[in-house]
C-alpha cells in the first residue's frame, strides 16, 4: 500500500497554541520519501495522560510511558516508525530511555519531560544512531502549520495509506481552546508491524487526574471499539498533552465535561479513520448494538460480529447474510433471548422475533455495494446498554498483504 | 469446491455390527450427483449420547436431539444436508419431529427412537416432501459396506471436499468391538451453510451416563479444539450410538476407559480432518500449548493463536513470524510471564526468555512450505496444563469462497 497524499482529508485541523512538530526521513524505512522520525514539542510544560495496550507482551515504549503518565511537566513526544522496540528486553527499555534523552538534550528540556512512541518491526533493537540523527534534523524543522502536522503524522505511519487527523474547538471561560489529534494504523496491521498510535494535543489546561479520566473514558468508546483483524498489538498507545497555552484556567465542572465530549469526538473520528484505512478494506463496518443489559455486553456482541471472518467476507461480497450476523451474536458469550433480537442492515429490517423477514435481497446487496460504510444494527430489547464499533471487511487483498511478505 | 472421490482416505473403516446406512440425492442440493439425505439404522435399540453447539442461536434439530440424549432405545439417525432448519422457529421444531417420524414410520420403529441432523442454508423451512421421499429411497439401500458408508457420509456434506472417517477396534471381555466415525465440515464454513456434524457408532454396549460422559470428554479435547474461522455454528452436533451388537456386556472399569481412549482417538482424527478440509486451506495449523496452570488456559491461548488472521496468513505465506504468534498469546486473556515463554515452529526454536533467538529464516520458511501441517509449540513454563488445537491457514481462496457468493 502506498501512502497517497491525495487521500489526506482536508482541511488539516489547526495545531493548538504552544505546540510545534515535524517529521523527517531518518533511514529506518527503506523508502527515502517516507518520514520515520517525528517530534512534537510543547513550548510550556504540559499535563500528560496515556492509555496503552492490554497485551501482556508489550513493547518498551509502552512500559516507559506507562510509568510516567498521568503527570505534569511534559515537553515532548519523540516518535519513530519502522521499528517497534518490542520483544527487546532490558536493552529495549534502555533504548527507549536513550531516545527520550536524545530528544530532551536536543530541545533543552529535562529527560523526565519526554514520552516516546515506536511502531514497526518486532524483535529488533532500535537503530539509535539513526534515530538520534533524525531527532537532530527534525528539531530544525518544527512548525505549527499544516505541512508540519502532515510530516509529523506521516512519521508515525507503517502500512497506512494516509495520515489520520481530527480536530475540535470549544470555548470555556470565554477563551476558545483547541484540540488536535493524529493517529496511525489499526491493531496489528502489517507484516511484523504493530499497532495503533494516537497523539492528542490541546491548549487547554487540565489536571493530570482529569486528563487521565477523560482520555480513558474516550478511548473506551472509540479506540477500544475498532478492529481490523482482532489482533491486539504490543504497542498500542494514545497520549494526550494539555499545555494550557490558550491562557484559560484549568478546566473544571461543565467546561471539563465539554472538553471530554470534544475529546471523545476527536478520538471517534480517528478510530473510524483507522477502520477505514484497514489493510485491503473495501468497506467500513459500523456495528451498532443496543438493548443490552450493559455497555460491556453490547461491546462483546459488537466485537464478535465485527471480527467474524464470515461477516467480514459477506460484506465484502455485498451479501446481506443475516444468518452469519445473528449467529455471531449468538456465540459472543453474552446471554440473550434470540427471540427478541432485531437486525437491520443499512436500515433494512432482516430479522425480528427470532425469525427472518422477507426483504429485497438485490436492493440490500446493491446498497452495500454503493456505500463505503455498511451499518449493521442489532437490538436485543433487554436494557439500555449500547455501543458503536468499527471494523473493516476481509478481502483477498488483506490476505495478500499479510501472507505474501517474507521476513 | 468439488467433492473429489479420490480424496477419500482409504481404507474406509469397518461399519460396526448391527448398523446399516446409506445416502441418496433427494433434490435438496442442486447437483444431482450429491447425496443430501442419509439414514443410519441400528438393528437393535442403542444407547445414544450427544454434544451440541453452545451458540444461543441454535437450530431445531439441536433442540430436538438435546432433549432426547443421553438415553436408550435409539434405532436411527436421519440426516439431511442443504438446509440447516435453523432460525425457523416453532415450525422448524415441528419439521424436525416430522422428519424423525418419517424415518420411524419407514423403518418401523418408535418415533422416540430417532435422532435428526441437518446442515445447510439457514432461515428456510425444511422441504419435507423431498426429505420424506429421500428417506423412503435411502431405506431401500441400507448396507454396511464401504459404499454404504461413503454415500451416507456424503449425505451430510456441504462445502467439504471429501467425507471424513475414523475407525478403531478394541477388545474387552474377550470380544473385539468396533468404533466407526464420520463427520462433515468445520465451524461455519460456507455461505449461509453451517456446521460440523459427527456420528460415531459402536457395537459396544454402554450405559447412557457413561456414553455421555465419554463423548463429552472426547469432544472437549478434539471437536472443541478445532477452528477454521472461529465462527461457532448454529447446528454443531456429534452423536454417539452404542448398540451392544458385539455381544459383550456393558463396558465398565478399565474396558470402559479403553473405549474412551479409542473414542477420543477417533474424534481426534475427525477433528483434524475438518481443519485439513477447511475452506481454501493450504496448511493445517497444529498448535500445541503446554506449561499452563490449567487446560482451559492452554486452550484459550491455543485458540487465540489459531484464530489470529495474522498468524493464519503468515503460515499461508510460509513466514516464520514469531511476533504474531507471541503477541497473540499475549492478548488471549490468560495471565502469564512472557519472560518464560518458549516458542518452537516445526521444531525450530524461535523465541525464549522473552526475546527472539537467531534462526535460519529461509530454512524455517522452506519447512513450512514443504509440509501440509505446521506445528506451533508454545511452552509457558508455569504448570501442567496442555492442549492440542487444530486450525487452517487463511487464504485468498477462503475470501473468494465466502465473499463471491450471493444469496
Amino acid at each position: 500500500m502506498a501512502i497517497t497524499e491525495t487521500a489526506v482529508k482536508l482541511p488539516i485541523p489547526r495545531v493548538p497554541r504552544g505546540y510545534r512538530m515535524a517529521g523527517v526521513h531518518a533511514g529506518l524505512k527503506r523508502n527515502p520519501t517516507r518520514e520515520d522520525v517525528a517530534l512534537v514539542v510543547s513550548d510550556r510544560p504540559a499535563t500528560a495522560a496515556g492509555v496503552y495496550t492490554t497485551n501482556l507482551v508489550h513493547a518498551a515504549p509502552v512500559a516507559f510511558d506507562r510509568a510516567r503518565t498521568p503527570g505534569t511537566g511534559f515537553r515532548a513526544i519523540a516518535v519513530n516508525s519502522g521499528n517497534a522496540n518490542a520483544c527487546t528486553g532490558t536493552r529495549g527499555l534502555d533504548d527507549a530511555r536513550r531516545m527520550a534523552a536524545a530528544a530532551a538534550a536536543r530541545i533543552g528540556v529535562d529527560e523526565a519531560g519526554v514520552l516516546v512512541l515506536s511502531t514497526g518491526i518486532i524483535g529488533e533493537f532500535l537503530p539509535l544512531a539513526k534515530i538520534t540523527a533524525g531527532i537532530d534534523a527534525v528539531a530544525e524543522r518544527l512548525g505549527s502549520d499544516a505541512e508540519a502536522a502532515v510530516t509529523a503524522a506521516r512519521g508515525m505511519l507503517t502500512t497506512d495509506t494516509r495520515p489520520k487527523f481530527a480536530g475540535a474547538t470549544f470555548t470555556a471561560d470565554g477563551v476558545e481552546q483547541t484540540l488536535f489529534g493524529m493517529a496511525k494504523g489499526a491493531a496489528m496491521i502489517g507484516p511484523r508491524l504493530a499497532t495503533m498510535l494516537g497523539v492528542v494535543l490541546t491548549d487547554a489546561a487540565l489536571a493530570p487526574a482529569d486528563a487521565q479520566r477523560l482520555l480513558a473514558a474516550a478511548a473506551e468508546v472509540t479506540f477500544n471499539c475498532v478492529s481490523v483483524d482482532g489482533h491486539t498489538s504490543t504497542n498500542d498507545t494514545v497520549l494526550l498533552l494539555a499545555n494550557g497555552a490558550a491562557g484559560a484556567p484549568p478546566l473544571a465542572g461543565a467546561a471539563l465535561e465539554a472538553f471530554g465530549g470534544a475529546l471523545e469526538g476527536a478520538c471517534a473520528t480517528l478510530a473510524r479513520e483507522i477502520a477505514d484505512d484497514g489493510e485491503g478494506a473495501t468497506h467500513v463496518l459500523r456495528v451498532e448494538v443496543r438493548g443490552c443489559t450493559s455497555r460491556d455486553d453490547a461491546r462483546r456482541i459488537a466485537r464478535t460480529v465485527a471480527d467474524s471472518p464470515l461477516v467480514k467476507t459477506a460484506i465484502h461480497g455485498a451479501d446481506p447474510n443475516w444468518g452469519r450476523i445473528v449467529s455471531a451474536a449468538g456465540y459472543s458469550g453474552v446471554v440473550f433471548d434470540p427471540g427478541r433480537l432485531t437486525l437491520h442492515l443499512n436500515g433494512t429490517l432482516l430479522f425480528r422475533d427470532g425469525a427472518p423477514v422477507p426483504f429485497d435481497g438485490a436492493a440490500v446487496s446493491a446498497a452495500i455495494r454503493a456505500a463505503r460504510e455498511t451499518l449493521i444494527e442489532l437490538d436485543l430489547d433487554d436494557g439500555p446498554g449500547a455501543i458503536r464499533f468499527y471494523s473493516s471487511d476481509l478481502t483477498a487483498e488483506y490476505v495478500h498483504l499479510n501472507a505474501d511478505y517474507h521476513t
